[in-house]
């Protein structure tokens, strides 16, 4: 494994011409935004190009994909694109993959084995790195690079608010924004809700619970209640940052129950708390204001378990 | 009246020494933040300035005014920023004041009467013409005025999110960035939340109502439901974009209760619904995606009106 430039990492990818491009688990707007900017830029070079997307693309971000079409070839590189650790690529994702070439991230804990790493913990989302290679691989912006380029930076900025945001990022927003319809992205990604996420919100609101002394915000959600309410993947959507808004919480903890009695855990921090650091005590990670891990167990027991660990951790 | 340059007001600016710096009623973040900017960057160059607020500064802003002190002095050339219309002048922002000398301004229907006036529609916020102001002034960023700036374009924008924003509002926000604090600009205006505005945020969503075919949505708060949770002006901030969240919703009205008998309209649309051209019919204005208007009568009526007006509006 070596660590590359960014340059020696564009270079790579003019030497190559058949790709695979992998993205991770529960994809999110910077995966998905940095898989389809780089497949088209590929392509745009002449190259084929694929995306593996674990499952089915979140449809929100179907936009993205509107000028993709699978292409039919045996890949001869992999990348993986915002991918910080082996445990986050789905198994339909790794199908036919022996080893990851090039792993182009910016999560600074990045553990993934890859031939060569190209890490920049300084970007805000890995999109701006893929931007950033545009100009050493000799591509153009264009409509569909800039929307996946658009979507990574400010759906992992939480639109240029978090505090990951830089004058670089605003700079890279403003150069894509003309060729891209930045306005529906953010439509889709920031300002609208269903009806049915407008009642997971409030449902999720109702189950606060505020422990040592107000710092630690907790909240849920069950198989069940998603059930009544007809909610699914896209509606659980940003709940996560919920909790943590709330005057004087430092630590906002989201437990969302998946089938099979697994609670998917999201922890958000302020005041420079680290999440990576808590999430690691139960096998997760992260950035230090946004990590996650999983637990099993029923309800009762996974909520004592996480309160009695953030009332340690914040004592 | 006369329209002028940016040059112009910049020339206007430094050839006067005593200034009266005017807001808008309901000071928000914008015209604070150019109101405070402005007023820092005039003492910079060694005038007087103070500024004019009607009431009290919202708790919230109290950053902005960390390096203020009200001066006595005869103010002799009175500027308004942010100021679209004479109704908009409170009376005590007015003591005194016998006319405006110059009007800063970025909405596109001003008609504010002033002796110069100075008007840039194409500018997301007024912050951005105050920071063009600032090299024609010759007066170089610092914590305060960047504070400020970013201020404006960052709750004008719904922090870079709103269809207002333009690859120059993200060049200013990098500009400003590296002088200011605007994580917890950020934090103050968009993340934290009391429990009380978490509690009339949910009482705001029991109130929703769908009409048009679902293409309006339609809450309300009132004097009592305010008093019983505690909540004041700081909390009913940020209210009116609730409705327009919905999926299918292309008008959302927000109607808040205030003492007297009169309800406090928010209108905000998408799709290209135009909101001020709505409001107009009530004696109000503003954006074409984010307007207001004042209509007395108790709540049944007022509320009737509004859904009567907005059904045959989105026909």
């Amino acid at each position: 494994m070596s660590r590359i430039t960014l340059d020696e990492a564009a270079a790579l990818l003019k030497q190559h011409d058949r790709f695979k491009i992998l993205t991770h688990t529960y994809p999110d707007g910077d995966t998905l935004g940095c898989a389809y900017a780089l497949c088209y830029a590929l392509r745009k070079l002449g190259k084929q190009a694929n995306i593996a997307v674990d499952g089915k693309l979140p449809s929100k971000f179907g936009y993205l994909a509107e000028s993709y079409e699978e292409q039919v070839f045996a890949h001869e590189y992999v990348v993986s694109v915002d991918v910080a650790a082996a445990s986050l690529l789905g198994e339909s994702v790794m199908e036919g993959v022996e080893r990851i070439d090039l792993c182009i991230d910016h999560h600074g804990s990045n553990s993934l084995e890859a031939d060569n790493v190209y890490v920049d913990s300084s970007a805000a989302a890995a999109a701006e790195i893929i931007y950033r290679l545009l100009e050493p691989l000799g591509v153009e912006l264009d409509e569909d690079i800039a929307g996946g380029i658009y979507t990574g930076i400010s759906t992992d900025t939480g639109c240029f608010c978090y505090t990951n945001t830089t004058p670089r990022t605003h700079c890279i927003a403003a150069a894509v924004m003309p060729y891209c319809d930045w306005q529906q992205i953010n439509y889709i990604n920031f300002v609208i809700k269903s009806r049915a996420k407008i009642k997971i919100e409030r449902m999720l609101l109702e189950t606060m619970e505020f422990y040592a002394g107000g710092q630690c915000a907790i909240v849920y959600t069950t198989v069940a209640m998603c059930e009544a309410l007809g909610a699914g993947d896209d509606e659980m959507e940003g709940l996560a940052s919920i909790p943590r808004q709330i005057e004087g919480v430092k630590m906002g903890i989201t437990m969302r129950e998946k089938a099979g009695g697994v609670f998917k855990i999201s922890v958000r921090t302020n005041d420079g708390i680290d999440a990576a650091e808590f999430c690691k005590k139960f096998g997760g990670g992260g950035h230090p204001a946004a990590s996650g891990c999983s637990v099993e167990g029923d309800l009762g027991t996974v909520k004592r378990m996480m309160i009695d660990a953030a009332e340690e951790y914040l004592r």
